[in-house]
């Protein structure tokens, strides 16, 4: 039986913590969180006991926390459970600065802790797929990657101003998934963008839409497409392409009907957002976590997977800024 | 908490099983089998106890029973059962004979029981939308619905010569879906057929490859096509078509991935049989039956849905003999 | 160079002239027509010369016919034709009885002519793909045939009482390309059949809906599903299913795009009627006559195609009429 | 009548001068090639006369020149015409220095002629619904176009030599669709690109992959992929998404056929290459220089624009050698 806290009793935490205890080994344990009324909702639902940060930690039954509070105390919430001796499955990004990451890779390493971080989208079986068919060599050589991810709708401005903005909170997944179906570490960084969906999102010092080029030593490419409004849902597509071919993925539809009338033929819209589309990806995260505690898996997104991914917004952030390929020089 | 028993410890009745119990206020307290070692594993699952038909039966604890066992059995547990007041979720068909079904229902009715009857297709999500979209006057007034539905590989002749034959054993579950979907019942039926696939299959005196016509009083018509074989797998697709427009659903594939090479573009197969294809559909399938014993809903498909899509099969079964068109009177 | 006279400058009459016409060896010299207005718009388009029957078969020059004038009039011109030695096209059917197409094939083949008749789909490149990979054995031995058949919407009622009924003039396209793909004749036939579109048809005996059934010798089946009306065009299409898989051809639309919107995705709608859809095969099949003309082909489909048509038309009738499977002795 | 005067007797040029001719009022007077025996044999199918460059533009009966020769000689060959007062349709690139072209656009507007740049794609049929969509609004106002272009196979490295590289050559094409497509000139170019496909090209100081982002003054961005080699054909796609949806333009196939075995279920390869999938273009766009020689019509793409997909070309080349984006100044 493993114990788990639950730092975070918003949406995102009460989808892991869920999807954790699906797992007849596991129990979540406590429920932490700054609005008393959102952990006693949780921890009703999980029946779990509402404490504080110090007595979760202090607790020697706690084997793992689940960190899905607010960004800002990630990397505070990570040291803090690394140096009581806690594995960690902590939501992305683990900070929007890149010392801070690196302070926490150290702590994270020193006491010996595994550290997962939640790249949900490596768990998506249609990326998965994607991915291990480039690994086996489907399409020869890769060349080039093409992901769109467009969200349904842009978030608040208020949101927008502590988000880290559109590299850090919403292309960073888009900079994990490159990576990770590259498989060799990008050496350039391009980025373009616009505010074009919401003025708002310029007022507050960021874009809303953008376009980001990728190159790897050997000389793959890779191209990102972001945008904050699809009136359609998520868009998430991937497409990579090589010397023996090509290989896509497409949206996850709201259903699978093919209605035919005057108008033509239509079929559903994407699923409408992250939680209907990465659901099994959630699902498929924590038992890989749950496999890490039991000593049968390593995450497949760790500490320096965060801080790659981050290090290559702030060069798509300095691109963007000074209109030139910026040279990046990722952690192995 | 509702106490059920299973009633038979094979794959179909393990997976009705396993859907029942995830409900937290489901508990298969009983199992009973045949074989006592079928059963002894899938109590050890399930953390029911091995026991036979009279003690299950005779306990009062006991709110439903979950009826998977050989087809030959049915009706005997469904009027046992019934006469000791116990809700029944029964494996289709209820039974080879008319007669014997219709002794079942009396039975049913008298003791004030559900009797659910496994049509499972009618639970499968995609069906469900193409069902209640041509409910919702989606096609205007439906004029043709075309059922094609195909099975990866043919049974076992042993178990031809015990299946009541394709029409009450295979096309029974299209029969049903006919019937949902017209909304309006058949009232002639033509069926032609042929083996193809499989010579014993024909020395079974039985055949493997099927069309089907039927017709409703105010006209409409619905073709079904059955083959026991198709290599790419499960071919489960339903075409209705009406004064205003169409509405397909097509396979579920294996995956997503959408591969293009020298050959051109290649898609997965189809999902490879009843247990991967329906698999949401089980699960909604007995979630509904848990309704019903909570009082909040009806079966879906009930005891009546088992007769008459048993005297379609009878009637095709008929027409097949005699090369004529043969009239049926269904149940309403 | 070839000397072809017209007979019939209606619109379909029209393009075969037109699609003969563009082959550089060839001229359009003669134009009949009851009509004598239609005839010299034609004559001044195509630089031909109006003329009546016996003129035109008198002219040694002919070297060939095509016959595209009402239904009641091509057996008696085939006969002349043939009588006068010149090669023939001649637009299905051969005539509504079989006696009569009966004695045109004798006479053809007295007077050693060709008669080519329009069975245009035979020349649909899509089709000719499935057939030619049928043949090839992709999909190994053939089992289901099934052609999906709508028109976009019902002709006139005044037409629909000179145009033989729903199975000579609509389904006799659809069983010459069932013989074609099933490469075994049918022996039997059982039909169905309502009027759902349109009360005046079923007023004036026929029907606008049906679903017919064929056999073979060795027990390969074909579906045929027909409606006089479709809202969303004309919907031709073909499924071959066999021991080894399928293969579909689906419609062509009205043009490429694939539209997203919060509505989900849009694709145009099938061509609209033959004359967009077959467009390639009015063509490729005129291309094919002037090919027999100049002794490098034999007509793809000729008369004893049009008689064997004719023949599953009058057993589908029967079988209409009678509920019953109806036994057909095509001749090879 | 129109008597149009041939340069260049290559592939290329021999598809223009048919298409041309296949207009009743065209006549491809003369030929001209400094291969003689090519010249005549295209004359000898166009019934034309071979002469000298001289001897067609002295002549007044000559309206207009179809240049298609190489492309070190269009300049010149333009020039020429202009100053003989025909009007021009000549292949893309009007020339690789932006010189030379500025020079070109001067002549050819004080001879007051036509001349029409040889950018077919505006006129494949697919790719325009696709602009005309975008011009009425269908996905609100633009935001992101994509546009995915591979040849099947790379050239031989002596063609890269004097191709002008990959920028010029090849992607010119999809500046040129970019700008039509965004309707608002780009302002800013970025370019990456790598040689992995053919070391030769390499070799040839070219590269064969690239990727481009182009950006307007309103904030529109544009990405445009390359590659020489796709195994399974020319890969010609667009996208373009805006606030109220997106459109799509997928590759044409080489067939229509959909085949479901035991490996999936497979559809054919896009058409070979841009003489298959732009047969319908190059008809059109020929058409249209008809229409402007009528003075019925202007020409879709004329020297201007072939002037400014020269400039995003030249920035495109600038920003890839040196990683910096390159402020483009279009000429309106």
């Amino acid at each position: 039986m493993f114990n788990l806290c639950l730092f975070g009793a918003g949406r995102i935490g009460t989808i892991h913590a869920n999807c954790a205890a699906q797992n007849p080994d596991v129990q979540i344990k406590y429920v932490v969180d700054v609005f008393p009324q959102a952990a006693d909702k949780v921890a009703k639902q999980l029946g779990a006991t509402v404490v504080d940060v110090e007595s979760a930690l202090a607790d020697p039954e706690i084997h793992a926390v689940i960190i899905a509070s607010s960004t800002d105390t990630h990397a505070d919430l990570i040291e803090r459970s690394a140096l009581a001796g806690k594995h960690i499955f902590c939501e992305k990004p683990v900070d929007l600065t890149v010392e801070r990451v690196e302070t926490c890779i150290r702590t994270v390493k020193e006491n010996n802790v595994h550290c997962a971080i939640g790249f949900n989208r490596r768990f998506d079986p249609m990326f998965a797929e994607l991915q291990q068919a480039v690994r086996n060599g489907q399409i020869g050589s890769t060349e080039i990657i093409q992901i769109t991810s467009r969200d349904p709708s842009p978030p608040p401005a208020e949101y927008i101003k502590v988000s880290g903005g559109l590299f850090k909170d919403m292309m960073i997944h888009d900079f994990d998934m490159a990576r990770w179906l590259l498989d060799e570490e990008p050496v350039e960084v391009f980025a373009n963008g616009s505010c074009l969906v919401d003025a708002t999102i310029g007022e507050a010092g960021d874009i809303d839409t953008a376009l980001v080029t990728l190159k790897t030593a050997s000389g793959k490419l890779c191209q990102i497409s972001n945008s904050r409004r699809a009136v359609y849902g998520y868009d998430q597509r991937i497409e990579a392409f090589g010397s023996d071919g090509m290989l896509q993925v497409n949206n996850k539809l709201e259903n699978g009907l093919v209605a035919t009338g005057s108008q033509g033929t239509t079929t559903a819209k994407p699923q409408h957002f992250f939680l209907e589309r990465y659901a099994d990806a959630y699902r498929l995260e924590l038992n890989n976590f749950i496999e890490v505690l039991r000593g049968n898996a390593k995450p497949l997104a760790d500490e320096k997977d965060g801080l790659n991914a981050l290090l290559l917004a702030e060069a798509a952030l300095e691109s963007f800024k000074t209109k030139k390929a910026v040279a990046v020089n990722l952690k192995g």
